[in-house]
């Protein structure tokens, strides 16, 4: 038997991800009951901006880990009892992912007269690290031996996503140790992150001229 | 290899398009402790008709969207990163729409009396005008010399989409200028354009009969 | 060209199906800030059927048009904008369900001190009825002249779904005007509606044995 | 006819679990309006400590679930009107999972103060019992005399999951009696129940090397 195994659990991934990805959105409320001339409108979007910010950067974050999670799953082709239960828990982490958010966002709004308070942001980027760790195992577990990789998978790429992943932790460890010191940095620092792996690993092939 | 890659792409896109248009609803509230006497209901239902206004044609533009999504991704077969990355700014855009839905239909509700307020609507047109954007940019990328174009992709079919596209994010420039004119011709507008990207291109060949 | 090309347009269908249906349980609120005691556990419980009537009967009709659209999609095999565009419709009503489903639950739990209301149950039984005329017209715009359906469609089969449907906005009608009289009534035979469209049409041949 | 014929049924059950496992985040919710000072926030995590578990055990519960499905699905291979209705019976139980799960991290919020008080577990339990019994019902239906079976499918692989779940709806009946005993003991029974059910069957053979 050669056929894929996975498309089932990369159908309810999806559907998780789109899920989870969407939700963000209910975190900007429109306030009720408000007059909305013009000038009250603008000032609303201003005082948001914290929302706005929140909401883009977990959007990143979460899209690019189904990027990723879109890119590891074309060469795992073969699934089992642990590769579903870290999937699971991969799962467990996107789908938390709003609440954070939410407090980020409240605690964004604070920020500028309570500079020295770190915790939620602490909550945030816990998040995203424990995110980068389970995804990590997932590839690793499959990837181990060719555990359940694709046998026609193309060493260079495996090695290439390998190579990309291996500082992913390492890379969240930083962030959260920054949420602690300066917390615009952690910020731009998580933007910078979901870029740096939205981008492919620098020793994959380009894809081959059908 | 000549088989379908943006099988999971189109999957998690469709996810996204499917809860951010179901969520639109939300936005439709029943009132809390309220009498349901007869003359009550009908008096809700007929204040509410910015919701439902702001509902349907946030229903129609997204949905229309998910129609030529759907209409382009026939001819795009191949995918790489740019493309993905794209593709979730496009999603971005379409996640936020419940927000300046709601947003729209307050205003609305308070547009008699205040028929100079212009921010609101502007702020739900530029959302369909960067989304207008973001779809363009998509198909013009994956079109290019046929770039990611389905090898057999008929050559008519593929110049009446981007005759159609062409003038899109004009529409929406035109129509987000209207908004700071007239509130009205601006939401009629945006039915319109709905219903014109419903249509499908004018040279485009009829489905070959099976 | 023989395939399916329907494929994405039951993705999305089934992805905004099974939002709307999940949805439904939103209407059903904890109240916050209670002390639960298990004699205040069960009043709530208790005070709360209308809620989880609706929810039931709800969950029920979307269930079962989710089962049909499945149905009449094993038979349907091409797609054209005219289907796509009805198909949008059906749609539009699925998801506009969560909120006469809300306004019946309150309604419900004033029926008693209010019993010759009747303007809640039409708005819920106009859903539905809606639903079912733009779900007969999907069918019918395929099954024309067998336009979009698969050339081996079993023609008893196709005749069996056209003969159950065939009642069916009328069922609605009934449904409708049956509010304005008796609302236990109209509750009771909208769940037996449910329950007869689950039920394949009388005449579609039983599955061939593999 | 050999091919599988329960994919869109698997599709659609997919959204209905991810949407479900997805909106059990909404529970959690960041205080409005509160100074996120450090020790406030720690205090807000401490004290929301009840809904992060009923947050854990739901999600584990709803997520094996879908697990299992997938399980039995990969020896399913044909669908009827009985099957698909036992499936919209289980998706009624899992998309009602956040309404008791909200309620038990209420009811947790509380045990301290009054750790007599059962209804609340019982409604939680009562729902786990009712999803083991329809799933269940979904698994012997398909699998009696191999109704709906794949002709493939490896006896002993059926039989190991058969023996698997016969116990199940006897141990949620356990779970339930031990809600009426100690809220705590259930908890954990839940918990360890979630484990149970997401080991493959104890005679399943391994999956066959490629």
């Amino acid at each position: 038997m050669d056929e894929k195994e996975t498309g089932r659990t990369e159908a309810f991934s999806d559907g998780v991800f789109a899920v989870a990805i969407t939700l963000l959105v209910l975190n900007i409320q429109v306030p009720q009951h408000i007059l909305l001339l013009d000038g009250e409108v603008l000032s609303i979007l201003g005082s948001q901006w914290p929302m706005f910010l929140a909401f883009v950067t977990s959007f990143a974050t979460i899209g690019i880990m189904w990027l990723n999670h879109h890119r590891i799953f074309t060469h795992i082709k073969r699934t089992d009892n642990t590769l579903l239960i870290l999937n699971l828990l991969l799962l467990l982490v996107i789908v938390f992912i709003p609440f954070p958010t939410a407090l980020l966002a409240q605690y964004l709004a604070q920020y500028t007269a309570h500079p020295n308070e770190h915790v939620a942001v602490a909550v945030y980027n816990g998040t995203f690290l424990l995110m980068a760790i389970f995804f990590n195992l997932i590839w690793r577990y499959a990837a181990y031996n060719n555990r359940l990789l694709d046998k026609r998978a193309d060493p260079e790429a495996v090695q290439a996503i390998s190579k990309q992943f291996r500082f992913g932790p390492l890379l969240y460890v930083i962030l959260f140790g920054l949420g602690w010191i300066s917390v615009p940095a952690s910020i731009v620092m998580s933007l910078l992150l979901a870029v740096f792996f939205a981008l492919p690993g620098r020793t994959s092939r380009p894809l081959p001229k059908v």
